[in-house]
């Protein structure tokens, strides 16, 4: 199965243009060790993200989920340890977090702090996504999730839109204009 | 008292560039009419803004805001229902809605999710502060509240900024691009 | 516009099977007067329901929404004072009340606490809901949301399922079996 | 004290008609580890439970209670990972959680969502209590706990009864029929 | 009825040792007019209170219950309104405001601050209790609150105590000493 | 940079009269031992305080902050457990918990409980304060946070205050009278 989902992963990164890097570790249960977490500060330091995506903090269905996200904070927030590795040459800033939408919002204390017009790239999403096989059932099921969520957008902007994606933000957003 | 916190208003409104119009509802207690529903409504049909900036949601501390705040939020939805006044011309699409910081934001549970850099202004804001003489004790907190916000920009996004002014939308935003 | 309004509502009425009675309170903005709380107070205790369906608590998108759910509440809880209109021949019991789910869940703090299977009943629920022709937009919309409850509800409850409709519960449920 | 505290626990269990088995682990601290999940994981694949009752989500009071919970809750879920010691004659639904009433429930972020009637069982759980004799100081508590969530039940349902339980449920209920 | 219950809260009020004035209001439904709040404002100036006690802020049970605590907020509020029949001589603090137990804390959102010890009166208390002949099922209900609350008092302080009442605080406390 | 800040926090400790004991544990990531755990409990019994400061129970912004106050909260739970390590002569109450403020309140749900008036002990804070040099930028910062507290602290007792200490309690306050 493992083998597997490792293809499929890599495949469905290739239709996005991602890099991806496993990190092997089992997720019933999974369990996150000192270093991944290490692992990951060192990508946070080399990739400078604009922007992390992660998983909602809490979820009763999938306890890996959480556990994904809080790895990801961590490692976010030690990356800007200057006592981390040292490095006096080193520039990293904390990037935005976004989580995105999980399975039952409202069991999960999610809460869409912003909807993303996805209409330009749907195509290529949708296309990714089919890439995973076991998970057939739930390729309907997310269509029509950003169907609705585009309904949402439109609802809220004003301007027409068919397909959205939510996130709920985990930081203030900082601006020169409101908008 | 009434005739000096409108001639002042009308200064500090002068200073900012901006454009009043008073209710004239009294304020212990204030009390909300069907009439200034009614023209608030027409005012945002005619101004069609960018944004609305209104009170905090709940105030223990002063129950016109709240009250002020559900005014401006009810006149928001009925302008834009096509069976009030009708008038097929019409073109209104209702504003995002901001909070603004009120004095105490943890008693009111005001939670910033945009924090506004507001240094190439602060000037002008504080000349409009200083106009309302009767809390002039506040001029000096709301300097602390904007260089404290201020930090806290900075401290979120890595770029280093003066004054801030903490928001809370109460609509999730709807964009192309995260950011 | 309210004519027609009548007209698709008794037409969707009679689909359903339910008996229906207008209040013609305008609803831009919607006001309740005593007259209308008299009403319905009578109603609860003419029809005595067995369960009571309305609007979310909050919704900062349908000022009309939340105002509705507070008059059937205040209704629901004067109909069982012996002092209003006394009657010593009278049984009634406050329902329980059901909160029917917004277009936008999450935006007015809605968390779904049963998940109803309507498998049975879908086509007559699809047949009324095309009566309403000024809504045609909002079909799909419901139709993807029933299609997406019940495939949650299946995960929630190991059968599965295909349209689910998703309400929050006023009130804890009294029971004599945990299921 | 710990041999003590077995005694009346398997006692306890007789009275209830209840099976009991004991992981062993200290309590304080309490530590879980990777072997108590697992043989959670296979006892939940045996029994297959109607429903798991289990503790509060948070407990400032007593910090087992929580990461007891947590623990009913992950092995809940590996139990269904087909993954995890794979045997695809294994027929296992994650069944309903119900968390019982903490000693200071607000002080918990416990919310009733359930109130059982307990009338026909209460002797027999009044007596299970009272082989507890390190809690005989809690005997009378609960008792009281017992007939005010009874009242409530009363209350809620228009059905009088003397004894309650209050549970919270963890997931949605999935349901044919409103009530 | 209403006589009874007036002759009943008088007889109540002088065991107490209270002073106590009708402000004869019906409450199903209860309405707040503008010379409830007007004289109540009045009654702040007047008595200056070192505390207010007053009714949770939400109560799907009781319609008239927060709306009462509504009252008590907004007058207290307009009373320290200088522009309010303005009296330069007056003197006046807004005192804390203490919420006390509803029948079901959780369903309203209640969470205690303060457990306060009432061993001493708590003979006084009953007796006043006592006399509402209408509510005689609810005398042993609040007696095993009052213990209970009363055993959660000597869990939290670790000074055991009998009977207990528990409070919500609407403002922050402030003082010189943390305790 | 590690013996630098031993140096500071002794010399901080000093100008406020405080015993100070160092854990020596990494904080990027903080991670806390059994031992860790159990020299906290001996403390706790050991100096038997009147109160406990800690952390704020969430901080997105540092991973390390929450931790210290779950092990400070671990610590007193575990302290007043008679079975780890008997002794019968032992006599331990747990004490109140504080928690301080953070450095974005809003962010990590710290919601202001008790506002303590510092006035008297400023000049000492401060000079403790800036012993820490690394964290030069932070003494205004706080000084800022300090003048709008103590000017909410008076906003809400009615008596003037300049400087003020914002907390929130981890467990209901127990008290013989309301203030």
């Amino acid at each position: 199965v493992k083998t597997q989902r490792h293809a499929e992963s890599e495949q469905a990164a290739k239709i996005l243009g991602a890099e991806i890097e496993f990190f092997d570790a089992g997720d019933y249960p999974l369990r996150v060790t000192e270093k991944m977490l290490d692992r990951l500060v060192d990508i946070y330091r080399e990739v400078k993200p604009s922007f992390v995506l992660t998983h909602a903090l809490n979820d009763p269905y999938n306890f890996d989920h959480p556990l994904a996200a809080h790895l990801a904070q961590e490692a976010r927030i030690v990356a800007q340890a200057a006592g981390h590795k040292p490095d006096p040459a080193r520039a990293y800033t904390a990037p935005p977090v976004f989580l995105f939408e999980p399975h039952q919002p409202e069991q999960c204390g999610f809460k869409p702090d912003v909807i993303l017009n996805i209409d330009e790239v749907w195509e290529t999403k949708r296309k990714a996504f089919e890439i995973l096989a076991a998970q057939k059932h739930l390729w309907e099921y997310y269509t029509r999730v950003a169907l609705n969520r585009g309904m949402q957008g439109g609802r809220n902007s004003g301007k027409a839109m068919t397909y959205g994606e939510a996130y709920q933000r985990l930081f203030p957003m900082v601006t020169e204009e409101l908008q």
